[in-house]
């Protein structure tokens, strides 16, 4: 059976080497197409992410895929999406408003930018937890006359901590979150991110527009779809974003209250069987369990709980009672930002999409 | 004018050696004894702290002052504490609770350990906020016997958020905190502290005992003295304590709300205007102002702002309304945990006291 | 077929930990005994390794074996050697110069630590170097009158110089070398290794020993056995070692004198072909390669090479011709200290031994 | 007295704040004109150093003086330097290139910029060690028909090995050096430097031309001023440069084979006797020292060393015998890069040229 055609839009970027690397031997996609800035038209990607001095700025965990190499960088403004089965855009926020729509006439385009996330014909869709809202993509469709449709990936921070309150708003309800996160500086990307002269010896409490970002995506991710639109989870979200000496993982230090009363271990069997049915379907880049639980209380620990299940897991520890508020727990959790945060996440829903006739 | 006698008592630890830079050339107090383990005694302070390889173990930021590093080190089990005015200690809880109490026989005992610190007739004084707990020494000396008395400095993560509150709970009264601290790897020590394996590239999401202490010592701190007797503040303060890659100066992410309604001004003002009568009796390890506000969003940060005024301000920023909260408020804080917040703020009190009649 | 019976002694360490990992699902090895201090003795291994805070101290990057996790640790003192095939010894200088003899009765030992190193009789062994000096352990029997041997490691930071220079001395005579060392934080294991207080935006240019160690291992490893004795290599070794901020992998920058003249082309074959006679053997924990040569000026990095081929391949960059020396070259190189540099690399050279005769 | 007029050129980025930093309360240099890109042009400066997000750009450890502040940011370009008496300009090599010929023309121009440092009529002066090729000023301002001239300061590596080298070189002769370099990221500057993502858990080792630069420089700086003409030492100098996870402080391991025998002790007290005769002048700017020997084996470390005497000396240690080379030393140095390696050292160099009749 032959794979879907998909495209990488942002391929030389940070998260687009991360969809590369995602899709390497992937069963169901197949890249067939690069994109880039047009600095990189019209040259072999091994060539377009060399700088002048020499250096290949590869940065994934596997090496570059010979095919990958020496395929033709094309530019994404040119892209013509409708040879493809998918577009994957891996780009800031700017350019995807532009380049999005232009793709989506014909193609689902599959984004890691922000641009269209808070629309309201636009689902949110994270892996296991909201695939009904795919639905909301036909209502995207017919509106705006399009053959594809855009379905952006939640924020790499909102993806953990959705994650975690899901089960809990489901069993127990979540009236309240507070949340801190200690987010790491891939999430910055590269160009040039966080520099080394800021985050040396210090952290940085401040990371812009992040916060508002969580916020809205945590209660349009919990929310319904009803009648062809999502009524947000109506719950009291407040966080606060920032950035600290760690390469990748977000650590995001959670306090909930809860509708109702319940326990430790009720707690942590709910989010050790959350996503069975979704898990089932056996997607090739489903981890084997949507969230871990640790007993030892120094974890989770980005550098040692990210990469767990290549990093589709979420981690969560140090689960207590607040006994401060009603119902008030507070526990810590850690997601890789660049796995089920970004690329292999949006990954996971494509295939989600494919299984489901939304896609190919 | 004669100079006050002090005993440093674990002269050769960490926080030891920051007493020993604080009271370089300190105009109310002279070092005439310094006190360590056994291994210890009868060095003079040079080599006590060079090791087996040849490391001369001295980690503050001004030169080992000549007379300090000839000076003989005594065993701190044999400290003959009626020998100075005032005692210093910087040692772990355990041997605190055993040394504390047999110099306070004759003798004033101001400490950086926890071992004393819940105790009914002890006080938690923060230079500035609750000087007029002193007054509970006098209750302390009848109860115990003791011509000395002892009276510990808080938790270096206490002292950041204690002074951040203090004016607000003065003005506005403070009904609910919510404080997740990301702390420094100098407030584990050296013996081993926090090791670079586990720092690196990481962070550690708990640390032992950490948040019980902040929660009660901030509730003493901010309560009120009546009848002899400490009643805590009524707050809920609720807390998740984390260990970053940062060398110094912890840093605190606040949430709080308020007993009534107010403005970003008001606070800010509040909290500039902050401790002026105490300031003004000049004590020398002051500074020109307890809290600095920050406007600039990217601030504070632990590296750019521990250092301020000599590490005894407490730096704030990021000031702004949580809407979910009833008269909700967020912000960060820094405070330098080996300045203020241990030896130096130590002193700060001690000279308080010097000027009171406590000591001397 | 059975697999031979392996102990680990100083399992609960750092370096004990390593062999664990490696010998995970090994098809010629097998652990059934685990030895630590008395401290473990008795404990199930997943309870050796909690901490009273209840950590779980675990540190490689695959997860804890559960038939490990329930194995009961004993006393290295009262481990019975005759029980197992082999002893991997992952213990400090001073109880291993104690208890390898004591194996060694009956059992051959190979060790990690530098307690026999030196010594006449016991060979260096650098697997695809010099298998040849393994016929030393013929005298080693006869002289010690044991069943079993000791064959110890060299020192991580001696493996990777001595990949790259064995090559070269091979094929144009190497004359002259001087090598300064980047060396990681795990190298000096975990207790308490290198402290975050130390390390975090700082380099410490002493590691204490390192530098002999280095320059007389290199010059056995390159030496001849001649009627069974090693004659070391005629070579000026000289170093300087430190160490960085980076987690694993050492980074070496080296300048060596050749005796002939060559070109660039030439030894980066040279490298390139080396040990492929070694390598052909397959044997389960060998690399692909022994060397892999960078082209990208920029690299070899810790972060970005040590993993290459799980930490079994030295990676070399940077080579260039140093004009000012005779038949002078520099170049730098990053080799897995944990990996090939320890316990893995032991393991290998127990593969060449168990098909060669010298196990089981 | 009147103070000298100052303008800084490249005033917002790192290097020109370390300008204002160094000249704050200057008894002889007064900033009397900030200039910068056009971007900033017409801006006070605290606006031209604050983002699009709010943060502001300052990073030198004291508070930016609240005059320069208010001052106004011209455009490099339409400088008027004839309203100076000395311009310091701390922009790239391109924009040097163009710029501080045209400010030569009426003005002196000293410089952090590489742009003029290998042309023959320009000196490259390192305080205390080659005052004397000041008189090099004069050819170029004759050749060049300018009133004022251009005097760049060497790269911030070459520093600290000069500092070393010019005792051993001018007592015992100086045959051949290997320097190894573990570069801090603010020697690379802010735009963006050292990214984060490239810089934690791992060090580059490769930094692009700085290998020449420290060669060349060297052999200049040690050279001989004879009939106008600067002769460069005669000496193999070969190094290897690279970037570690360190602020501030480069850091360089020295291996050097001397032209005659002599030993530890007579070679410690040629380095600290080093320089006297220019330190007695006094200036506002010098250290009581050039170089401070360390008895310590762990020492220099850069964290700890490099803001000795406000970073205007050189730390040393490690000095030991190679048994290897004839007459063959090993040492390791840490110098501040931004201080006596750049702005600082720039400004001490114009103190003396003020004193003696260049300035002014």
């Amino acid at each position: 059976m032959s794979r879907l055609r998909a495209a990488i839009v942002g391929a030389t970027g940070l998260a687009g080497q991360q969809f590369i690397a995602a899709l390497a031997n992937h069963p169901t996609f197949e890249i067939t197409a690069l994109a880039a800035s047009s600095r990189s038209a019209g040259k072999t990607y091994k060539d377009a992410i060399r700088t002048e001095k020499g250096a290949i700025q590869w940065f994934t965990s596997i090496a570059l895929p010979e095919k990958v190499a020496s395929m033709s960088v094309e530019d994404a403004e040119q892209l013509d999406a409708s040879k493809v089965d998918v577009v994957f855009t891996a780009v800031e926020s700017g350019p995807a408003k532009l380049l999005e729509p232009k793709y989506a006439k014909t193609t689902p385009v599959l984004s890691t930018a922000s641009a269209f996330r808070y629309e309201a014909d636009v689902p949110l869709i994270l892996p296991g937890v909201n695939a009904e809202h795919a639905q909301l993509i036909d209502t995207q469709r017919k509106q705006r006359g399009w053959k594809g449709y855009i379905l952006p990936n939640p924020n790499c921070t909102t993806v953990g901590l959705a994650y975690s309150l899901a089960p809990l708003h489901r069993a127990y309800g979540v009236k309240r979150v507070h949340m801190v996160s200690m987010q790491s500086v891939s999430g910055a990307g590269r160009s040039p991110g966080v520099i080394g002269l800021d985050i040396i010896d210090n952290l940085i409490p401040y990371i812009p527009d992040e916060e508002g970002k969580v916020e809205k995506e945590t209660l349009k991710i919990l929310g319904t779809l009803t009648d062809g639109k999502i009524e947000a989870a109506s719950i009291a979200v407040s966080s606060t974003c920032t950035r600290v000496s760690v390469l990748e993982g977000h650590t995001e230090v959670v306090h909930v209250e809860l509708a109702r009363a319940t326990t430790e271990a009720e707690i942590t069997a709910t989010w050790r069987g959350f996503g069975r049915e979704f898990l089932a379907a056996g997607y090739p880049s489903a981890p084997p369990a949507l969230i871990h639980v640790h007993e030892d209380p120094f974890r989770p620990q980005p550098r040692l709980d990210r990469d767990l299940n290549d990093g589709m897991t979420t981690a969560i520890g140090r689960l207590r009672r607040d006994e401060h508020s009603p119902n008030g727990w507070k526990y810590v959790l850690v997601s890789h930002n660049t796995k089920m945060g970004a690329a292999k996440g949006c990954i996971l829903v494509a295939e989600h999409l494919a299984a489901t006739g939304y896609l190919g």
